[in-house]
């Protein structure tokens, strides 16, 4: 028989994040995918990931509506626990072998409750990573309800060792983020023209010259924080001089000074050769990065995608403190002279080694051999 | 102002642990008890609970049902599902400073749960322990979930602090059942006659001479097996010879052979020099330990408050595999000569020094100096 | 495509009275069975329905815990709400055409809403019947949110239609109780010895000569009172000595007097003809009373089964006060002197003639004839 | 002791609703308010309904979070649900005498579900008023589960006898909107200039000479189909050339051609006598219909307020179908020959008479003295 292996989607970045290990347990000749769709993954004003879900061919075993209306703190514990009663009844009329929880959205929990007091064997992917705030509470709690580990890097494997899991059920498959970026690879040139693909507004760059990337997301909620943050990039890239292409930033909340920042300054220094894009596809944001001669900002792409790319990265502030890193990130302050100096000193210097510190681009596969092979338990005791 | 303290009680014996910390709470100056009585604390097929803290002197600030039937692990999954609701909006209306979750049973991640997604800070009692089964993943998945812990050892205090948490917030306080301990320690004398008083059956024996007390609680579902257990120490018993107060165990599941193989026995050895009890209440049960010559079987009593009380015992088997313990406790295996060699090294030596590896008597009182002066945080790192 | 008919089932009784309508929708060609089992159905303190639902050869769609501990109304009401919860997300997993809601007990209003509220089509079996209490309520309550109605007898249809619903969608399809009665006319003989198939205790009983059968349920919870009531009863059957298969009552309550009242009498008045039972498989109950001379005291069986087999039924006191019957049926009060007259009157005259006023043996297959055909809406306006 | 009543409001427009009657009952004597706000009434994007109570001097007893997102049936149905396992919780620790649920929208029936099933006495505002679609269903719901009514119109009380209640627990209190429109009747007189009050856009109207409003919702989501309908009506006012305030109407579905259909008349025909204003405070919209010549619409004011005021209605079309109306309302199709007709004939005629149908303006008073003097009961028998 299969091992039914029920992995539980409650958003749409988790479902970016495990899509090559939903495919690879679907090819595996010894496991069956149970997909549960739930949470804000169902949700229109969530980006409607069942859609996508869809689109991509897997079929959906069960979908749960449990988002409490609020998005405060009071609506996201009852969330989790509408979650625990919906998820049981699923996961009892389903009767999976393993039930798959991903990463360390508060709401996570609800599965990871779900199955194990139902002695279901839990597996966690994503554990032993480093943030602060709640996300650290709910990744730590996961990681101590679940049997099998399966983490992106080795920092993260030590780290969910230390919390007392025995190694032989802590498997470093690396991030199925990198998967992506190894698919480009084989022909990594940038095969589009940005400008016409995308649009967007600004000065018109040449792509067969050197350019810059730069993705900064706020921090902070404090408006004249946040601006004053992004001046120092801006001032940066202005002394700098050299093509830019600049992503807006996702605006959660309505009060950061981040975009408003940027629109004051391009008032202010018209001219200055920077392009500025909404979004782009994976791949070809991926091939964007690979040909740029860095990125600057603090999105996670720096930390994971790029170390495997080779990419140089400037990673400004503490968004990313915690995690794991490879030779191609340089920490800078919110300082203009900062982050001048440490794009010279890559401009000046070789592109960084490719790294593998977040996996060898086959984490899905790895992922769905380990859920195969692995020997199934329910119980355990704290490893000291 | 006061510190408002929320304390949620889901079962009798969480009641029996906290007492002596919500009586600490409610007689300090800085403090304000909120007692929430939930679960199976309100149900009388699970002893009522919320009948003696009422009888006690507790105000009750709230009553919540959250049990379903079926003491399945299905049921179990979703009654702390819905406690997850219920307490987030119990807390949402309470607005405590402060939630406390007791030990390990499943629900008591409900209240973690509740608590700390709506940033209340969470301090939890008895984390740091090892046992084994659902409870080890529910203890530690609180413990990684609250922001104070109050322990009942230094064995715990370490294995909390190796779990990632800020020495800083874990606080050995001891445990309260040890206060309860302490209070007889005044005039520790046997002061009633436990034949008069409780009845029971089998031989008369004199207080005044050396005798045994035995608590044997079946640790295997399988009928044939506990009976091989008990058996053991029942022989050791006979051959022995000592007066021995027998006290009945609790039989949770049907199918245990325990109570059967003292039955048995019995019957086939009329006239030993044994008496059973079914219950004693706990101050005179603490006394009948005192003045014995040893504790023979299983209890959790003989871990704790026996090593305060400095009264030897011959601990056999699995069951409090894991717990930390005093000088006091001699280990022994399933098996009548060990059983019986380690009586007679106790008897043949003298008692053993008081310990206070699980407190000095005073854990209530100091669990409410940790709420009242203990800096409140609800955002924490990994401390790797 | 067959219409999906979903049939929640939550409790024993409720299954034994649908059970017809459940093949006879298997076996109709257009119509496709999902049968959800829920609540106390699951429980083994109810008499695990579920297995016989399982024995009896149906494929049950999904299983839904639900139950809250307590048995009093704060857990009524919130078993109630968490299976509005689930049984939402049961049902838009389902997509069914039909959903079918039983009768009246308080958890039937959680699969009336689950279904109206998302616009899927509601048939409500047995409504417009009248009792008191607050299964009036939820019986009425389920017909305003159903839109096809399934009921018992005229005058049920009549109390539907005064209750503002269209005439159209009201059936008069017969109980489905009565097509059990219905299956053994073929041959109503008595095939089988009840006192060696059945035990029991009392006197020896030829049942080739006239006798009796009585089964009275206690109506009062107030000891004294529900002891005075079957003590007219015992007393009527005494003085009369006509030989009495009596059946002891369901104990609900514990503090009712009916079967202390049973027991003194047995101990007082020694050698009388009767014998009692625990209780019998129901077509063997039904053919005992086929041939006997009288029913007496206060079950359902008497106003529905009895009046299709025109068997004459000695009804006492309150129980089945409001509703519809037929010819067979004497009412009187809680008085020897009316029982006994009531009884000889019967003995001198002849059986009454069978009634179809609870159907005509085929309100199943009248169930889900009703169901494959009438026009399906989810809309309707009260029609005054 | 005084009756404790508690009110439990989920959503603005049923706080509007009940407003007058809170006050009533915080100033009776005999009774005490204890407030739940749930559901949509805590939520921003609903229009913070609890902020008002809050700002209006209304002490909350309790606030409950229980709205799922996705404005779906099946989120109403689950939202429903977890309202009656929160609302009892709730009930059972504030144990009110009475609570009071109001009118149909799908959440009531969780308070009327939580109280009825606790053996808590339920009062029902605003039964028997028939409207189609599932708000019908979930107020006759209410209706059945209800043991104490507080109608609004003798036509609604007729149905709510009609449905089987007992005429003595049915009361025609009026409808507490009707108390705001009393509350000016004593100086009607326009004392506020509505151009400069309130700005809006077109036409400068000269509130000395005759004037009209409109106030006309759409009906239909094609958007054709309600284009066609704001049409007939804008035609006619054009035909008609008296000076016309025009409220916008509130946009709920994205698809109505109502306001584009306004906007592109604007442009076509401009210098219309035609002034159009978003919203206004409750009083001053009350004073502008007294003063005007007509109300032309489908406003559920027309059929209300403007009946108690006398103010002449011409209602448009079906919004308003089935509800009980006075002489002030002549019913007319989406018809620009009918609306013109229509307006001329009560500008040739007197103003109607005030009528009461809807209540003489205490109702709140007849709420709170209802409230304190009906005998309480809980269990019901339909009246048939």
């Amino acid at each position: 028989m299969k091992r039914k292996i029920c992995v539980v989607i409650t958003a749409r970045p988790s479902y970016s994040r495990v899509k090559t290990a939903l495919r690879a347990i679907v090819n595996h000749p010894d496991l069956e995918l149970q997909l549960v769709v739930a949470g804000s993954a169902l949700l229109g004003r969530y980006g409607n990931a069942v859609d996508y879900i869809t689109k991509d061919g897997f079929e959906i075993a069960e979908k749960v509506f449990m988002v409490l209306e609020g998005e405060n703190p009071t609506s996201m514990a009852k969330t989790t626990g509408l979650g625990v009663m919906e998820l049981s009844t699923v996961f009892y009329n389903l009767q999976p072998h393993v039930v798959v929880t991903i990463a360390d959205r508060f709401e996570t929990l609800a599965t990871s409750i779900a199955a194990s007091y139902q002695n279901i064997p839990l597996a966690h992917i994503q554990g032993g990573e480093v943030t602060g705030n709640i996300d650290e509470k709910v990744r730590h709690a996961n990681t101590k309800l679940a049997d099998i580990h399966l983490v992106a890097s080795e920092g993260a494997l030590e780290r969910v060792i230390k919390l007392g899991e025995d190694p032989a059920y802590v498997f470093n498959t690396g991030c199925p983020s990198i998967d992506l970026a190894n698919e480009i690879l084989d022909s990594p040139g940038l095969n589009f023209n940005p400008l016409e693909k995308y649009g967007g507004v600004g000065s018109t760059i040449d792509t067969n010259n050197d350019y810059l990337v730069v993705m900064q997301h706020p921090v902070t909620t404090e408006y004249e924080e946040s601006r004053l943050h992004i001046d120092q990039t801006l001032d940066a890239i202005r002394e700098l001089g050299i093509p830019t292409f600049w992503f807006w930033p996702n605006v959660d909340a309505g009060a950061d000074g981040t975009s408003g920042g940027i629109r004051t300054f391009r008032e202010k220094h018209p001219g200055l050769p920077i392009h500025f894009f909404k979004n782009m596809e994976p791949t070809d944001f991926l091939r964007l990065l690979y040909n740029s001669r860095a990125l600057i900002g603090n999105s996670s792409v720096g930390i994971r995608e790029c170390a495997y790319l080779g990419v140089p990265v400037v990673n400004i502030g503490t968004r990313q403190h915690g995690r794991d890193r490879a030779a191609n990130v340089t920490d800078v302050n919110y300082s203009k002279t900062e982050i001048v100096d440490a794009i010279k000193n890559w401009m000046a210097n070789q592109r960084p080694e490719p790294s593998t510190v977040y996996g060898g681009g086959n984490a899905g596969e790895q992922m769905a051999k380990v859920l195969a092979e692995v020997p199934l338990r329910f119980h355990k005791t704290i490893c000291y």
